[in-house]
């Protein structure tokens, strides 16, 4: 186990998505980056107004080579990103708690992306319909067809942000401490504490009908 | 329920650190914003190189007045926050997804805290013993006596960095969907879907002796 090895690993697509740091838990090929973003619920976005980053966190979706996000058409956030500034968009999965022998070598295991680029509105209606359609349906699969459809000003009140993943890079590090050798004579209880999100029992809005079914999707949700 | 109320929101620390979407979410008060600090286990950190923002998650901790992090002095996330550069850290809690009866108010409960500011090296060796301190027993307490303390070269190699909490805000969303009152009729299940992040069995290192027993703060620990 201990960390991922490189032989999946591939170039990186440009020196500013390079690893440098621990190289071995990079990762630049396509299927981890898509499976890292599709597994994160929320991610982080960065972009600079005057000179000070901010760092959002907000929902994200994936389409083909597309990473997307949304919100008011009212957001300073999503203002700021509209005019093909630059973004760093990061999603980042919290796996586990390593506990070593020494407090230098106590870590986490994790899976994230960062992917760098400038951020393309969504303007066309049917493609910002389409969008929120792939959300919501990657959210609960099948939702979509069950709930009202958005009404032209409510698509108006919603931007649609997406950055195309020609910048990106994953990190992933998995598996026990690593620890120096002599340390391992300690009398400590080292090893991982694993942490996974998870979902716990659905709860009905107040005002739903006392025998209105749970969707088995919602009931089966398992984040990740 | 529904979203929280205003009772505790205070005069926001700075105009740049004002919620301006959603202001009923925000909260500027140091008791919210310390206790998501706290329940964190992993923050982004924004900051910006060549007029790129970057956003690199990583472990944070509270001590007092300041939220630190750290890495290795190798690191170039870290050498480029060294010099007093802005940086926004965020730290974000991802509680439920709020599934509404329409598309529009879809939504998600979390708790999250944006702060701002310059970061500051922490130089002094027995401060950077006493940091280090405070973040092991954030994850464990009483970690630090049991494993072996930092080397003089463990401890430079190590960059600490800390941010005063003058310019932060948090943004809090709780309870069921918020509908169209047209919409509630919809014959579509509604409510939220409790998300949380939660331990799993401690998984002992390969090279443990067998009958070293899980220190009851790991068998017992409950993130957040």
């Amino acid at each position: 186990m201990a960390d991922v090895d490189v032989t999946d690993a591939e170039t990186p697509p440009s020196d500013r998505t390079r690893v440098r740091r621990l190289a071995k838990r990079a990762h630049y090929d396509e299927a981890t980056v898509h499976a890292i973003l599709d597994a994160g619920l929320l991610c982080h976005v960065g972009y600079v107004i005057d000179g000070q980053p901010y760092v959002t966190p907000t929902a994200h979706w994936r389409d083909g080579d597309y990473v997307y996000w949304h919100g008011s058409s009212a957001s300073r956030m999503l203002r700021a990103q509209l005019n093909g500034i630059s973004v760093c968009l990061t999603v980042s999965l919290l796996d586990g708690l390593v506990l070593a022998r020494s407090g230098f070598h106590h870590s986490m295991n994790y899976r994230s992306v960062m992917a760098l680029g400038q951020a393309e509105l969504v303007d066309d209606p049917e493609a910002k319909v389409s969008a929120l359609k792939h959300f919501v349906d990657k959210l609960v699969p099948g939702r979509w067809e069950d709930i009202r459809e958005p009404t032209t000003q409510e698509l108006k009140g919603t931007t649609i942000l997406r950055l195309r993943l020609d910048e990106a890079s994953a990190k992933v590090r998995t598996g026990p401490p690593v620890d120096d050798e002599e340390d391992y004579a300690l009398p400590v209880w080292a090893g991982v504490l694993p942490l996974a999100l998870q979902a716990g029992t659905p709860v009905a809005d107040g005002r739903l009908p006392a025998d209105t079914a749970v969707p088995k999707a919602v009931a089966g949700f398992r984040p990740g």
